[in-house]
């Protein structure tokens, strides 16, 4: 067992610096109340779109819109199993996308169950459980696990962009792969940087 | 590596055709404009609702629910990797769905991260991330992998449905099974077409 | 093939005893009517929350959390493939949650495609669509598989709780690992209870 020293720490709401956002309850308000509300729950439907397109993207290399719904002073950080990845600035993180889908990856990323808390007008953070398998075929190589991820997005020119993303690990399996895999499709084959 | 006339074609919004739907965005205006947006909000929730219960009935051979919620002039396209299904009415597709998921199939279809847009008060569209596992126990073989789908819905009657659905790979992976399954539960066995 | 007697029962709206909730047709009505069409929307969104921090909350160990959104007389009844778990109480569901998400388990539960009904303002039910995999590192058990979920929940002091759960697999397979997993990531061994 590890020492107490090691121990992951743990996450929820508070590690994660999750705050409580406005509340799901309708105003008691007039007509200028309820048109706040109703912008309320557009806001949560389009920043789950918003996030929702940042998996499509990275796992089809679809590096414009990618680049479109992240704030330019994006902070990345991600923690896995023997990775540490911390970006400051949207160009760093692109650029480090664009090599890691590569030409012989293959690439799924699927974020679940967001919790969206809407802070103010342009403010919010979101909960969103990863699961997520890559393979590096040339390096015989597959990783599995699954991750929470902690951001924060900010409403620009009318836009919900990403601020904030980090994530660490709930699990993360390495498999060496014996045998050569039977793709019967590969979309990054094509889209991904060639190596 | 593949030559430039054999690549994939790119699969990104304009690809699919899907264009920009009415913005997420509270009217500027009064209690009827209100209320159409109030409305908008709820369809999207409903064609979510719809899309959820097609995968729920496919993989679970529940062939009256899933032709409630398909247009009689379903257009369905889905392209794999060594297949490419065109069906031009509901019936079709729903006969070859008989078929596919037999007691033989042990079926996993998933369809994650929807980006809905509403471009009317019938019309709407939708992309949704699949991942799927489809096991054919006979055939000693499993597919597993993921696509995009793009959808066209339309409201008949107070209820939407899917009007046209298509979807291309990101990746799938064919594997042959050596050794038999230990299926502890197994639906399809007791309710897909017996072959 | 199984005895007719044998048969898996059913999985649909009727047999999970799922009937129509309040429409997703806003009202016809003024100010107060759309307010609480507002709420209804509203509702729908912090019921998959609660239901979304459910499935974090047990996959992390975090059972503080999963306590506050569990109604204290909640009712559990999962049947799988060679179990099947009934419970009457919140406290006798935690103790049993505490034993199964030990430090030798890695778990990944996520919960699909959400079919909310609101019955009521205080009332609502729910089907999702469970994929799951479950290791036993050291029991070298792994199992995987799907199950369909109805769940009711009861707003109380303005909070939605889970009143009862129910699932039953749609597939389940269980493996027994020869290898032992790399493991690069395993939040449950450091928060899991110890074996």
């Amino acid at each position: 067992m590890r020492s107490e020293t090691q121990k992951v720490p743990p996450l929820n709401k508070t590690t994660m610096g999750i705050s409580e956002g406005m509340p799901l309850i309708a105003s008691e308000g007039g007509i200028e109340e309820l048109r706040s509300d109703i912008q309320r729950l557009m806001d949560m439907e389009a920043i789950k779109q918003t996030k929702h397109a940042y998996f499509r993207c990275i796992d089809t290399a679809n590096w414009d819109e990618l680049s479109a719904i992240c704030h330019p002073e994006l902070q990345v950080h991600y923690a896995g199993g023997g990775y540490e990845y911390k970006m400051k600035s949207r160009e760093e993180f692109l650029a480090a996308m664009r090599q890691a889908f590569h030409s012989e990856a293959i690439a799924r990323h699927n974020g679940h169950m967001p919790e969206i808390q809407i802070l103010s007008e342009t403010q919010a953070t979101g909960i969103w459980y990863l699961y997520d398998h890559f393979w590096s075929l040339n390096a015989h190589h597959l990783t599995h696990g699954t991750a929470l991820y902690w951001d924060s997005y900010t409403k620009v020119d009318g836009r919900w962009l990403i601020r904030e993303t980090s994530y660490r690990r709930i699990y993360q399996i390495n498999e060496t792969l014996d045998e050569k895999q039977d793709v019967a499709a590969h979309y990054l084959r094509d889209h991904g940087m060639v190596l």
